[in-house]
């Protein structure tokens, strides 16, 4: 088993990550929980396909899971989901001492995540992600939150997991296009971090050789998060970094509602637009740009997303690295080494 | 100017007290705060009242405030208006920098500080309590919280504010049912910590008398929350003394759908029951519950509410210190000396 340590003093927690690991959850979570009751948190699609032997590894290991499950998809990571699940946790006798484990991709980890911050002012929870998307990025660092009709993330929390369990068989489920989303975030830590991860990637080229390293290869990227979350927990310099490509990416996803792309398109669209203006402004070595757009497009990623300039100028003004006009962009010198720069948004948006 | 120093680390902050200090408001917060956008967030009472004066003395300390209002009453201390408040905030341009003044009484303390410490994942708030009882008790502390179907204050978060603004002035506009609910909450400062605020209160014995000296017993009491605060934030161990008369009260308020007693009301005839289990149960002094029921009743206070058997352990069952079947519980051992006691819930309920 691939074990990481995220160091936060009394937040820290283990990334735990090994095939088939979803029969061992009981187990390795069971030490860490102090009361029985446990509220498998999950959606519908995986329900069926995992929740049972989720439920039977935490029976084994003496806890009293409960299962709640809410429709799949983007629209449940609302303020009225989040809502309803707070009543369905308090109508099963939640209590400080029980936890919620969250058993999906991102909108599960993120909206049971965000329950957990706030129920009873705080209980523990453990991540179990399903998807590679957020197996390398949602579940590890404590970012917790729903939409808002104004944006993605509006509301949410810094709210640490006690443990976090991946098990990369889960991912033989997924959809192409799920495992594609997930892959923008993989190809991010290389650009953002490590040019022998982007090399490899490059090297790989398709689903099938990521899969048969996939164990290795999403632990070198929770590795690379842990780093940057271990020196900057509240995202107010260093883990910005992770937002690469992530400024515009929202901007594309909000311009179509959050429908016709997902995240990770989105975002790969928006590396490869950040690679251009990082170029065009100065930031950028030449040839960066290409690269990325080559290798997003080997993993069937989109690498241009069409928006208009007042979507760019709504969207970004509220963008959480926004401050007083200015906003924080995350630009790449080189691959693997990219840098936030503050810039006026008015200059940004003379680019586009 | 009374000035008391919550030393909680990085969160640390004053409580700042003094007659008129409404129009120091801004001189006193804008040091404090990053951004000059600031959302002063109120209810529709005291929005006519002080709304004009706390925007001005913003404005005049170079800060862009603006006044969000939501319904008066505890029904505005919901997840749908926490929601609004989300959006309000969304659609208003807020940045991680900005910040919001909570204008009000407990609901509007409540339901503005949960919202900062969500909004962005956390922006900066400052508290201005507007009733004698969210001078006390539900501005200090950083407990914030909204009600649910289920029960009171269910989903919330301990986020401690940048500062605490207090006015005495402003409470003579108080309705005497509003006043009496706060010194329901005076009252139990002199229960559990400090006998001779207790006995103060009984020479005093009215509105008036206590108006004379308000500033300095407004102080004493959060003088000793302070104490509770710094020594447990996160209210798993002291911070508990502070629910001395709130587990009953919270079962009397729920039974009457929060709508026939106000909290204070609620507390004070669950301090007079708590007294009396105490004393049943051997933990309590003779006498004691006598004389808070007499200092309750001098302030307009009701001293016992009936409920049934099964309205207790609905609730009970519920409470933030419930604990796999035990409930920890808040008995006097005298006149200000409260000790939190772990028994059996079906142990309690046998007595009520």
């Amino acid at each position: 088993m691939e074990t990481l340590h995220v160091h936060l003093g009394a937040r820290s927690y283990d990334i735990c990550n090994e095939p088939g690991l979803l029969d061992r959850c009981g187990a390795l979570a069971a030490p860490l929980l102090r009361g029985k009751r446990c509220f498998v948190v999950t959606d519908s699609n995986v329900a069926p396909l995992y929740g049972q032997r989720v439920l039977d590894s935490l029976r084994d290991a003496g806890l009293e899971p409960r299962l709640l499950t809410v429709p799949a998809g983007e629209a449940s990571k609302s303020p009225a989901m989040l809502a309803e699940l707070w009543e369905q946790l308090a109508a099963g006798g939640v209590t400080r001492a029980d936890s919620i484990v969250a058993l999906g991709g991102g909108v599960v980890g993120d909206l049971a995540g965000f329950a957990a911050a706030t129920m009873l002012r705080g209980i523990d929870y453990v991540q179990v992600p399903t998807t590679l998307l957020a197996q390398v990025d949602s579940s590890v660092g404590g970012k917790v939150a729903v939409d808002l009709e104004a944006g993605k993330n509006l509301a949410g929390a810094f709210y640490q997991p006690r443990l976090v369990l991946m098990d990369a068989e889960v991912l033989n489920t997924l959809p192409d296009r799920v495992f594609s989303d997930g892959m923008a975030e993989v190809i991010k830590y290389g650009c953002i971090q490590n040019a022998d991860l982007f090399a490899r990637l490059e090297r790989l080229g398709s689903r099938a050789a990521v899969m048969a390293e996939i164990t290795d290869i999403t632990t070198a990227c929770c590795d690379l998060k842990r780093q940057l979350v271990e020196q900057d927990e509240r995202d107010t310099g260093l883990r910005m970094l992770l937002n690469f490509g992530h400024t515009l990416g929202h901007v594309y996803e909000k311009a179509y509602h959050y429908e016709r792309y997902t995240h990770g398109e989105a975002v790969a669209a928006g590396m490869v637009a950040a690679a251009r203006l990082g170029c065009r402004l100065g930031y950028t070595e030449d040839g960066v740009e290409a690269r990325i757009a080559a290798l997003l497009a080997a993993f069937g990623l989109p690498t241009e997303i069409s928006v208009t300039r007042a979507d760019c100028e709504a969207t970004m003004r509220l963008d959480k690295k926004a401050l007083d006009g200015d906003i924080r962009f995350i630009f790449l010198r080189q691959l693997g080494c990219a840098e936030a720069v503050r810039l006026p948004l008015d200059t940004l948006l003379a680019q586009l």
